[in-house]
C-alpha cells in the first residue's frame, strides 16, 4: 500500500480525523433546561465553591490537549501549526483508541517560547493534562520545564519522553537477550535533540554509566566551543571521559547505538566496529540511520527502529497513551522520573520473554496501556 | 422537575457533556500508518504548501472554539474560568445537536484584555471560528474587535450578536401583530451590557430611530458624567433628544421595553404608563425583569421573555448554531453586520403568521439552523 496517497485520500475523506460529540441528547425542553440553562447553573456553581470539582463535573477530567507550534513535526521540520495539525488529530486518534484518554490538537500561531507558554497556560484550565508535541530543541526543554513547574496538571513533551522510555523498555530486555549488563555497556546516541536530550537522561538514571551523545559534528565534549546550553548540560552525565572524534570513531567498541538523528548514516561496516553482539536502535523516521538487514550484515545482534514493518518498532504510542491514562485515573499531578522507569520496565517486563525479534511490546497491542497505567498509578 | 438539581445529578453521572471520538480506526499496521506516521506526513506537506487545504484536511475546517474567560457567566456573574466551563460544554452540545457543527470548549486562566486576545489568537490556527462567550462588558467589546480585525476566521461574541439577533427577529414580527412601525417605534433598552449594546446597534441599523439606553442610574444622555467609553459611543445612537430620567420615566409613552439587566424591576403599573399594544421583553434570567403574567396585565400586548416555560422565549441557540454552519459550509471569513439584519428576517419569516404567543421559533425546532445557515449564505 502506498501508505502516502493512501492516507491524502483518507484525510481528504473524512476532514478530520476527530470529531466533538455530545453525550447528552438535546430534544426536549427539560434536556435544554439540564445541558444549558437554567439547570447548568447548578454545576456551575458547585466548581465556583470547590474547583476541584470541575474534574468530576466537566470534560476536564478525562482530557488531554496535544498541543505544537508545528515547529518539529515528524521528520517533516519547521512546517508550521496547520500543516502539523494532522499529526496532532493523529496523536488524538491514539489516545482514545488506545487508553480511551479524549484529547484534543491544539496548534498554535507562535513560536515564540513565552507565547507558547503564556498560551498553553492560559488555556489550562479546560484539560488535565498537557502533551506537548513536535515543538523543537532547544526550546521544547524549556517550554516543558516551566509548564511542569508553573501548572498543576501533568504536562509531558512526548517527543522527548514516550522515545526514551520505550527505547529504555527495550534497552532492558536487550540486555535480557545479550546477557549485558546496563552498568557496562558503552552506548552511543546520535542526534542529542528532544528526544535523544530525553533518552541519554532517562538511560542515565536508569543506571547506564557509559554514554556519549553525538551530533554532526561528533562527540559533544568540553574542548568544543559550539554547544548550547542544552548540549554542554548533556556533558553532566556524558562522554566523562571526555573523548573527540566522529560517530564512527565513537561507535568503535561500543555496544549500543541509538540514533536519533538522519536516514543512512551508518552501514555494514560501522557496525562490525563495534563490540559483540551490538544492539542498534537506529530510530530514524522513515528511514532509519541503517536497514536492519545492513545492521545485522555487519554483526549487530539486535535491532529496533521506529518502523511498522520491521520488528522491534519503537513508538511511543506504547507509552503516552497508557501514562496520561495512569495520571488520569489516580488524580496524579505530575510525571515524574519515578513513573518514566516505572512505564520503562512494566513495558519490558510485558514481553515475557523477549527475543532478538521480540524486546518491545507490539504496538498495536491494545492491553499494554492498561498495564502501562497500571505502573504509574503505582507511583508515589 | 428541580433543573438545578437534576442537573448537577447529571453532570456528576456523565463527566463532561462533551467527547472527542475518532473518525478512523486504529486496529491494523495499515491503520495505524494511514492515520498516523508514516503516512500522515503526505496531508501535512499538501498543507505545508497551500495551507488552506488545512480547511479539507483537518478538523479546522468544521470546528469551532467556544471561549471565555469566566468572567460573566449566565447570571452568575464572574465566577472563573472552571466553574464557567459547564456552560461552554453545553454550548459546543448546542453547536452539535441543533447545527452539526463540532464545538470545543476553551476556558481561559486569564481577565486581561490582551492576554486574551492573544492566547485567542494563538489557537486560532486550529479552528474555523470563535464564539466567544461570557466576557464582562465593555471587555468583551474591544476583544471582539480587535479579534475580528486580527484574525481571518469567523469570530463572534455570542452573548452580545446572537441575543441581539434574536431579539430583532421577535421586535419585525411584533411589528407585524401590533400593526407598528420600526420607524415610529420608541424603544427603552434597559442593561447597556454586552447584549444591550449589540441589541441597541442592530436595532438601530434596522431602521429603529428612536432608542434611548438606561443603566441603573436612569438614561444615558450627554448630562451624565459616568458613563464609560462604551456607554458614551452609545449616544451617538440613542436618546437623540438627550433626556434625562429613570428607566420609569424613559418607559412612559414608550412602545418597547428590552430588558438584559436584573430581576423584577418592574411591575404592571409601569407597564400600563407605556403606549397602546406595549411590547416587552424582559430577558434577564433566569428572573426576567417583570414576569409576563404581570406585564400582560399592565396592558402589555407581546411578552417575550429568555424563559423556556413561557411563549416567545428570545433563546441564542435560534442563532449560533445556524450562523456558524452557515459561514463554515459557504466559507465565509466574517460575520457581517449584513448576516445578522438577514438572520433576524429569517428568523421572522420563518415563524410564518406571527400571533402574541408566537413571535419567534420555538428554540427546540432543529430545522431553524438550517434557514438561519441559508441566509448566512445568501449574503456576499
Amino acid at each position: 500500500m502506498d501508505y502516502f496517497s493512501e492516507s491524502l485520500k483518507l484525510h481528504e475523506r473524512i476532514r478530520g480525523k476527530l470529531e466533538t460529540v455530545t453525550r447528552v441528547a438535546v430534544n426536549t425542553r427539560d434536556d435544554l433546561s439540564l445541558a444549558y440553562s437554567p439547570g447548568v447553573a447548578e454545576p456551575c456553581r458547585a466548581i465556583a465553591k470547590d474547583p476541584s470539582l470541575a474534574d468530576k463535573l466537566t470534560l476536564k477530567g478525562r482530557t488531554v490537549a496535544v498541543i505544537s507550534d508545528g515547529s518539529a513535526v515528524l521528520g517533516l521540520g519547521n512546517i508550521g501549526p496547520m500543516a502539523g495539525l494532522p499529526v496532532m488529530e493523529g496523536k488524538c486518534v491514539l489516545f482514545k483508541e488506545f487508553a480511551g484518554v479524549d484529547a484534543f490538537p491544539l496548534v498554535l500561531s507562535t513560536q515564540d517560547t513565552e507565547e507558547i507558554i503564556a498560551t498553553v497556560k492560559a488555556v489550562a484550565p479546560t484539560f488535565w493534562g498537557i502533551n506537548l508535541e513536535d515543538i523543537s530543541a532547544p526550546r521544547c526543554f524549556e517550554i516543558e520545564e516551566r509548564l511542569k513547574a508553573e501548572l498543576d496538571i501533568p504536562v509531558m513533551h512526548d517527543d522527548q519522553h514516550g522515545t526514551a522510555i520505550v527505547a529504555l523498555a527495550g534497552l532492558y530486555n536487550a540486555m535480557k537477550v545479550t546477557g549485558k549488563k546496563l552498568e557496562e555497556i558503552r552506548v552511543v546516541v546520535n542526534g542529542p535533540g528532544a528526544a535523544g536530550n530525553a533518552t541519554i537522561r532517562l538511560f542515565h538514571r536508569a543506571g547506564v554509566r557509559h554514554i556519549v551523545a553525538c551530533d554532526s559534528k561528533g562527540a559533544l565534549s568540553k574542548n568544543r566551543a559550539d554547544l548550547d546550553p542544552a548540549k554542554t548540560k548533556l556533558l553532566e552525565i556524558t562522554n566523562l571521559e571526555n573523548r573527540d572524534g566522529t560517530l564512527k570513531e565513537m561507535l568503535m567498541g561500543a555496544d549500543v547505538f541509538v540514533g536519533l538523528s538522519q536516514p543512512n548514516l551508518l552501514n555494514r561496516a560501522d557496525i562490525a566496529t563495534m563490540a559483540k553482539d551490538a544492539i542498534v536502535f537506529a530510530m530514524a523516521n522513515p528511514t532509519p540511520e541503517i536497514m536492519p538487514d545492513e545492521a545485522r550484515a555487519g554483526g549487530a545482534a539486535i535491532v529496533a527502529t521506529g518502523r511498522s514493518d520491521f520488528p522491534n518498532q519503537i513508538n511511543n504510542v506504547l507509552a503516552f497513551p497508557g501514562i496520561f491514562k495512569g495520571v488520569l485515573e489516580s488524580w496524579k499531578k505530575k510525571i515524574t522520573e519515578e513513573m518514566k522507569l516505572a512505564v520503562a520496565k512494566a513495558l519490558a517486563e510485558y514481553v515475557g520473554e523477549p527475543t532478538v525479534e521480540r524486546i518491545i511490546p507490539d504496538p498495536l497491542d491494545k492491553k499494554v496501556a492498561l498495564t502501562v497505567a497500571e505502573a504509574v498509578k503505582a507511583c508515589q
